[in-house]
């Protein structure tokens, strides 16, 4: 990305010095997130502007080419995946476990640190994990996104047999599903305005909700007897999906803010108390890999059919334009080098 | 309570039938709280219409009389406080242990359920409660207000040593910041715009900030060296101290959201996810008046300051009238029969 | 059964006067659970002594044939499941919504109280619960231990993609172990010390580990690289199990006791604390039997297969001989009425 | 010590080559404890065997005298405590934010490595804190134990208002019970078998019991009215206090074991079990360095009156002596350099 709007395959010098405790990856798969296709059109997310070309691309699984003099937990030609996200190791969120929360944190495509659509990457071994053998590379880039969800219902503290609504069917609406599913969830209902999604979404076992044309509250009450859901996983950012977040929700019950609206909504505080809601918020996730890893290599979570559209690295700027303004059968844009 | 804006002090009928697990209690002592006020000058709560007059107060303490058949955990002239609130035994929220949330409860001066400014009431004895022998029927009384703020403490789950912020200084936020000290806070810091309340704060030995001057973030910064506030405490219902109520907080946070603003208010939810914030709700509380008792009974509480205005039961429409625009300096008005 | 040793099959008078909220239920299947026939062989429990002749039986599916005026959340009709304890409504326990450990609950076939394997019982609505059109009354009656398994997975606060290790193949250990894999677990590790108890349990997908033979340890290190299993459920009461608990646990792992030991066991405390392990002890289950239906409903736990031994209501006696000395392939005997 | 039995004042080579991110400190006081007299004795503790000479130690307070070239929190001439167990910032564990499972912890006087009663120290910046104005260095030696008191009472998850019980009246049982009273409990009942100590334990306003001639468990009743103690603080390592540490408990209550008992204890889990007990284990301490010293630094725990006996740095080996045997009225011993 040279700059808002303008793409480039070009080469790029990027220091790729391997400490002791790095390895260096071969690049195979990259997907397309929403936020590379908000800087790539927009230059800037909230108070992160790209103000010198930089690397797209945060979603990433390739293979072991180099190790570090102390890499023990890895070998050349592990096939592997990355999380995006580097802490500072001496800062007090990260000694505290929540490393996600680390101010000092430098992220793969977040201005002024280049992305993973590069042919090789250097990445600290602690935060690279071998692919389990039935994993591909287009799954293990999505592992990412999933991340996110599966944070999502860690957050939530699913108990066996809960009901969950997940209020949007996109990317990340489909994971948290998935995630909620194989963590526990007896069932889940899922909400999309578009009936694309809301298919998808039944294929998966999912309880689909058309909300254009639906009322979710219905679904709700029908499915739980009048009770109200357990938890209510916000995935879509949407001002009226997070301001009617409470409705759906049993006395006690848990909404968990995974989406990212991009101005302040406003929420009825009392609606929350006097259900005596536990409101959680999501932001990235930590310590998640190797759950995600787990969960898939024992085929608990597909996440297969998301990925849609897969091109090549040369094609990678038709790809953007692409994911810019996807159709909605499309899930997962992913670039294979 | 005739209607909106009519007060009047006279005989009226209510069914006080004592049954078997009932107690009749003599009324020393009621409190005037801002809902009681609000019903007087409005008529409504939200939803909840005085269509019948209707006698008003819930903040109660007073003197055993008369005992049911069944009841043995209290004597003829036990001093005691109540819970207002009595839920439907047979609700799954009740079974659940969270009673305040059955949707089906009776509670005092919520119509249409008459109040306890009354000579006598007849109330469940599991819902009664025998005062410490140091502590007197104004004491008892506000016992109600404290059991929000320790509410509000426990679903913090405050950790020994976490500093606070409480965001108004009124009788709630002054409770609330009292139970979070007797909880286990090393140091609160609590915000007002009126100079009295600040003043009256500090004398309790809270960190008291006057917003309308100071900002409270400067004095969060400088009493955690710029890691923020472990708990904030929202205790104002204030739309300004709702939206800011994520500044103060340090990464991996929570907020109680216990004062209830008369509509939505937006909410930056950004701001809340990348402080992984946990947000809890509280609407009154459950199983918290043993827990008030142990702490005024063991001296870490004392709410006497608290109690600033006192009348007779003849002088309850004064009382009313002075609840209504009280001299900042005044925090609980209460009426003693 | 009449006393220790001695079962026989005959009218007996009970009390079934059928309460406003009470149901009454034709009963349809009753297993036999080992406390049934460890009342039967030596005629008490600890300190429940069978002191006159009492109806044995607590794990019951059946269909409702009369409902009491109050009633409203069931029909005539209806198939059904009940919890086989009543608390007092009015303890503290049961308010604080822990109902199974009020000392007053009145629990099936835990003397005096007669249980269910009788024609018709006359059962609470609140705690008698519709199956789902999918499940049968066998599966229905093998809710009962399914909520011991789920309680126990629900104090463990499983998180998505846990590896939990379950001691013991019998009923509640293969329950355990289905409701740890319903309930969000990437792996299960079980062990046995019977062969066929292995066997079994590998059929449902759980890593068996036969421990008459091979060591847990080695198996726990090469699913888990070393770390130890998050999570490790005793479900078997035996000694060594006991004994042995925290080797495979990893650190912050969480221990749940839901087997009973005759008699007090040797702990290593010292190896609990390096571990800084949390253990969470289950006494029968609370709020449950809703989440095992809904896990039941939507297919994710089939008990089915545990059922493998049926008799006749005739063939009580012939049931109780048989399960009081089960071929090792056996998990669950039940009674058709 | 040069040996088990063995110990001398002389000079020994150390290491103390000053990393970036370390600081050089002058000690100023150490504290002696009972694991210090335990390697003195047996040379041993479990399978930390004694083999070469080493520095014992590891309560230790000082002055900064040089900084890492990148310390940024910590000035020459703070007064400071350290934590003496730095664990590998790599591990697991670390990452996790349970560092003090890090099973490749380098802590202070546990063989290989030395304490800290010499003359200096070179320590990380991250594990050294600051003393208030207020707390002198031997209290800020005492935060060691009282770290352990403090996570204790963390892991008990306090409510406020709690009752609590602690079993022995140690240095450990007295910080845990300071810890518990700061941490929101309106009582704390302790115990001992000792005369003076259940009288040291009065003055600081705990309800002391003398368990070698009453019974802990009818002041309990008393206490709590019959329902039991919400929390169980195990602080004594003691067989029978380990052994009766359930009856006590209320139903749905937490035990903590602190104590470390030199074998495995006999449990009674069934009694466990019928509480619904969960039960916390405690080694060392993680993130509390910052919450003592809050609360210490307002005023909320005051340790000063723990401090019994005080040696120059030239009568170590006599502290050591005296402190392998002490008086019943004394509690820490510390040496003054």
């Amino acid at each position: 990305m040279e700059k808002a709007g303008q793409l480039s395959l070009r080469h790029i010098d990027i220091d790729e010095h391997l400490g002791p405790h790095d390895v260096r990856i071969k690049m195979h798969t990259v997907g397309i997130c929403s936020s590379d296709v908000h800087y790539y059109l927009h230059g800037a997310i909230g108070s992160f502007v790209v103000r010198e070309p930089m690397v797209l691309g945060h979603e990433g699984a390739g293979t072991v080419v180099e190790l570090g003099k102390e890499v023990r937990n890895l070998r050349v030609g592990d096939r592997v995946c990355m999380e995006p996200g580097i802490p500072d190791p001496n800062s007090r969120a990260t000694r505290l476990g929540i490393y996600n929360l680390d101010p000092a944190v430098r992220f793969w495509a977040t201005p002024p640190t280049h992305g993973c659509l590069r042919e090789t990457v250097v990445h600290p071994a602690s935060f690279t994990f071998r692919l389990p053998e039935n994993i591909g590379f287009g799954e293990g880039a999505l592992i990412e996104p999933l991340a996110v969800g599966l944070h999502a219902g860690i957050k939530a503290g699913i108990k066996p047999g809960d009901i969950a609504v997940v209020t949007g069917a996109g990317t990340i609406g489909l994971v948290t599903a998935l995630a909620a599913m194989a963590g526990g969830c007896s069932k889940v209902i899922i909400t999309d305005i578009q009936r694309e999604k809301v298919n998808l979404a039944s294929r998966f076992g999912m309880i689909a909700v058309d909300v254009a044309k639906e009322d979710l509250n219905d679904t709700v009450n029908e499915v739980t007897n009048g009770w109200g859901a357990d938890i209510v996983f916000e995935a879509s950012g949407d001002e009226n999906a997070i301001s009617g977040v409470f409705s759906p929700l049993c006395p006690g019950g848990r909404v968990v803010f995974i989406g990212m609206p991009g101005k302040p909504v406003p929420i009825d505080i009392v609606s929350a108390q006097t259900k005596g809601a536990r409101i959680e918020t999501v932001f990235r996730y930590a310590h998640v890999y190797p759950t995600a890893l787990a969960l898939m290599g024992s085929g608990r979570i597909d996440l297969k059919p998301l990925v849609t559209d897969t091109y090549s690295f040369e094609e990678s700027i038709e790809a953007f334009e692409y994911a810019s303004n996807m159709k909605p059968t499309s899930v997962k844009v992913q670039i294979e080098l």
